[in-house]
């Protein structure tokens, strides 16, 4: 049986139940933990369901803040250093990624807390997730505030990026699936996933095929 | 072994290539069907996966827009009508939906060139996918420019919903596996999911434990 709920339904939910309802209505979302630093040296290390894809040239990516904390740590600084990452989360490390949305203090690393490896390399200025086999580096580049709610969306270049080469393919789709990266939907619920297809590019009067990835 | 891409590396892949890699670099991605409808009552259908949480208390979710057709159909019936609806994709009408990212003329409907069913209700001013089971109205609220690359950002507030009676669990999470809801990466690639987990609310220094879902 199919389900109806008004707008007047929604705003009637209680808080708590809305908050799960809404952030999984909008389907599976793409999960990981952001890197940063603050300029004394101190990382944190946050876990993100709303990175958004804006533009592949330049390489640019979105995330939404919420204007309070544990995300304040993570906007703060990737504002204070103009740097951050984004690192993929595999089914080895996602309760550690969980954790890391409790409210620790700005004084705390979630890294210390999870045990998760803070790297450094090729110069980059915020710490990567060692156990992450996906990770990329990112440059503020905008800060838009959403008036409407008060959020803020940090848009960002992709600088660096680190991924199981037999992970690429040919034409440069990379197998998420092949490097264990795995997806979420609403607050707290973690899948693996399985693939359907790849399909070909879709034209008018053309019937789509499958894609047969060869992989460098 | 790692591979390493410098943003220099990324800035000379061949165009195709580096659209490939960025638009499937950001992990999963909710994909769903925008379904519009023009003042003449021509319907319009296409596939996105750029579907993002701005907030709960109002409802809202944001999609992102290239300034080039088709998505030009779309934001303008969108702009022009106040309304559009999403919705969820299912293992048995991926291709259709698939099917609708071909740069067809405005003239044209998605609906009518893939066999999807366009449904009105509720008074509801956009059509809704008859195939889909999850399904959202929405209604227009905010339009942003987004300086760095010319793209659009548009919100809008849900203020209808349709899903599986089954799948609503009574904390208010929907099970969108149980909805048969899928995912996708890059821009060709579809996935089922496989639930790892539903994580307990983090707090510090207390082990996070599994929520068993219990349904209404």
């Amino acid at each position: 049986m199919q389900k109806y709920f008004s707008s007047d339904d929604i705003m009637a939910m209680e808080k708590q139940l809305r908050v799960h309802f809404i952030n999984s209505i909008g389907g599976f979302k793409s999960v990981s933990l952001i890197g940063t630093v603050d300029k004394n040296g101190k990382t944190n290390l946050a876990v993100f369901s709303s990175l958004v894809h804006i533009g592949a040239n330049p390489a640019l990516v979105a995330l939404i803040f919420r204007p309070s904390p544990p995300e304040r740590n993570t906007l703060n600084n990737l504002l204070e250093t103009g740097f951050y990452t984004v690192n993929h989360i595999n089914e080895t490390i996602y309760k550690e990624a969980h954790q890391t949305s409790a409210r620790y203090d700005a004084a705390i690393s979630e890294f210390d807390e999870t045990g998760l490896t803070p790297i450094y390399k090729n110069d980059f200025k915020a710490p990567f997730v060692g156990e992450s086999l996906v990770q990329i580096g990112i440059e503020f580049r905008e800060k838009i505030d959403i008036q409407i709610n008060g959020t803020i969306m940090v848009i960002g270049e992709i600088v660096q990026v680190y991924f199981p080469e037999n992970c690429l393919s040919n034409d440069g789709f990379l197998d998420l699936e092949k490097a264990n990266t795995i997806t979420c939907s609403g607050l707290d619920s973690y899948h693996i996933t399985q693939r359907l297809d790849r399909l070909s590019y879709a034209k008018p009067n053309l019937e789509i095929t499958s894609i047969l990835s060869d992989y460098f």
